[in-house]
């Protein structure tokens, strides 16, 4: 069995440079444990654009047989294809409908490897949400359509760096509608997702829960969410067994987090969580899926298509989020 | 004139003890700058409980004819004591209206010294604003009574670190209050302050304004605020002159931050600035008090009833805090 599929995103974004650097600068150990969903055609181009040792890459298109009979000779890049045109070469940095639908192609295929069992865990590139809404795929990104393929009764969005891991409670939501989504019950099913993959990943510890207001809302002096919904949802979970503490205020959460005092915290909105996350991990941050049926992690950035074509991206997100994949295979994360 | 007052906080709270430790800490040197708003016999006694090199602090109270009169025998800490009774020897870690009464007037004359032109600056130890009440001083923190006793039309909360300096524009409000709270106003009045403050201490360089929503609302997909709010501020601060640049979302903003891009940044609401100061300034962050007719700092902690009377506190605070005022004063501050 391959270990890793890896998407290669929008091929007007930065995606496929991305998965050409890292593949280049890690090492024959690494590409022959991953497989790329895409075009060979446009990843040889790129490493030829791209020069130094991603010139030396060997990529070669594999069947879906040739995937299940596993085994490909070491050293060279097996790639597989599940989108029947050829990419055009069209200018980088826009959005394009064949491009939408050969980057949600990858990701579908991707996903389907994974759940017969034929790799072990997907890494995505960036897509164009715009582009798959061209292709007629209307999905807000990623997320949704894993969930929907999978078949999972809930996602969570988690972001993991060795100093720093914290899920969301909420995601993309106005500031202004942050308290009025949350409920005891969604934010206990928050807290279970995460402790439910800390276990699967082998990872000890406690989990740290972060209050809605300055100071946990001081007595209800300002806001009463700490009493009417963050308590009762520890209740719950503590007499479920699950080890979290909370609320606390999260001016203090994050500063205990970054001495170790949990192995995971949850945060209640975007922000709240990634203004500390992008602090300490804005280069080599990995987005992690939690809900689904297999490990799947993703590059921190988008399609950058403002520095699309240039040759200048930086890959150690997409590094760090193919060695997060393998390590939460082997149950070792840092 | 002597260059600062320090008031020392309640009684039952850190506030001597980390007064005294601080004082002990620094050397001659400060002492000879500083002037305490406390009690001798108070500080003594701190002193000898804490023991080490606090026993050799040589406290004498001085008149305000002595202060105006200036140049203390150095080495020696000079006190004034504007409360007429003697502090009882009561338990510490609660309440009193007696130490309320007595806390309150610390604070008090201190801003009469500075105001009078008899000191330079003022740095506060914490207070019980429950011991204030007792005592019927009905002001929610320092920062309204100094802000009645010095007359001025805004003041604005500031946190001041080596790495990070964070204009909060709201401060202690339920997070589902912040997004109705803001004005175009509000928040181009805030960052004129800063902007006045950083022209005044001669610090030069832009600042950087932060979003309320994730992505600052991603073209109004989640949230409007930055539109409705933000621009129109930004747009005055502009016709104003004032170099200031946004709205940043908030993740990338604090990244940009720390990389030295700004003078200060200005936050929306206490954790989305006390997030990363926190992490960054746990144990060594300033509180700064913008808008008054003088420069006023502040330990980052309360009175820590928990702890009080242990001889555990930790005093960095207030060094870091008497310090800043001293560099502020000399237009010289990290």
């Amino acid at each position: 069995m391959i270990e890793l599929v890896v998407s290669m995103g929008d091929p007007a974004g930065i995606g496929p440079e991305v998965v050409v650097r890292a593949l280049a600068r890690r090492g024959e150990g690494m590409r022959r444990r991953v497989l790329v969903a895409g075009e060979v055609a446009w990843l040889r181009r790129v490493a030829a654009q791209l020069g130094g040792p991603a010139r030396e890459l060997d990529f070669f298109e594999v069947t879906e047989a040739e995937i299940a009979a596993g085994n490909f000779a070491g050293g060279r890049v097996a790639v597989c294809n599940p989108f029947v045109e050829s990419l055009p070469e069209l200018a980088p940095g826009r959005d394009y409908a064949v491009f939408g639908e050969a980057s949600f192609r990858y990701v579908e295929s991707g996903v389907k490897l994974v759940r017969r069992g034929l790799a072990g865990a997907l890494v995505t590139a960036p897509i164009s949400k715009h582009a798959w809404h061209l292709a007629g795929h209307h999905y807000p990104g990623h997320t949704e359509l894993l969930r929907e393929l999978d078949g999972g009764p809930e996602v969570g969005m988690m972001f993991w760096g060795e100093r720093l891991k914290v899920l969301l409670a909420t995601t993309h939501l106005p500031l202004s509608g942050v308290a009025g989504a949350l409920t005891p019950e969604l934010v206990a099913g928050k807290v279970k997702l995460l402790h439910r993959f800390l276990q699967r990943v082998g990872r000890d510890g406690k989990i740290g829960l972060a209050a809605l207001n300055p100071h946990a809302g001081e007595q209800g002096a300002f806001g009463d969410e700490e009493e009417r919904i963050l308590v009762p949802a520890l209740k719950s979970l503590h007499e479920a067994g699950v080890p979290v503490v909370g609320p606390i205020p999260a001016d203090v959460l994050f500063h205990q987090a970054l001495a170790g005092r949990y192995a995971a915290v949850v945060a209640l909105y975007h922000d709240q969580g990634l203004v500390p996350f992008k602090m300490l991990h804005f280069d080599d941050g990995v987005n992690l899926t939690l809900g689904l049926s297999f490990i799947r992690t993703s590059v921190d950035h988008g399609t950058a298509f403002d520095i699309s074509g240039k040759f200048i991206a930086d890959s150690r997100s997409l590094e760090a989020a193919i060695k997060l994949a393998l390590e939460l295979q082997e149950g070792k994360p840092d």
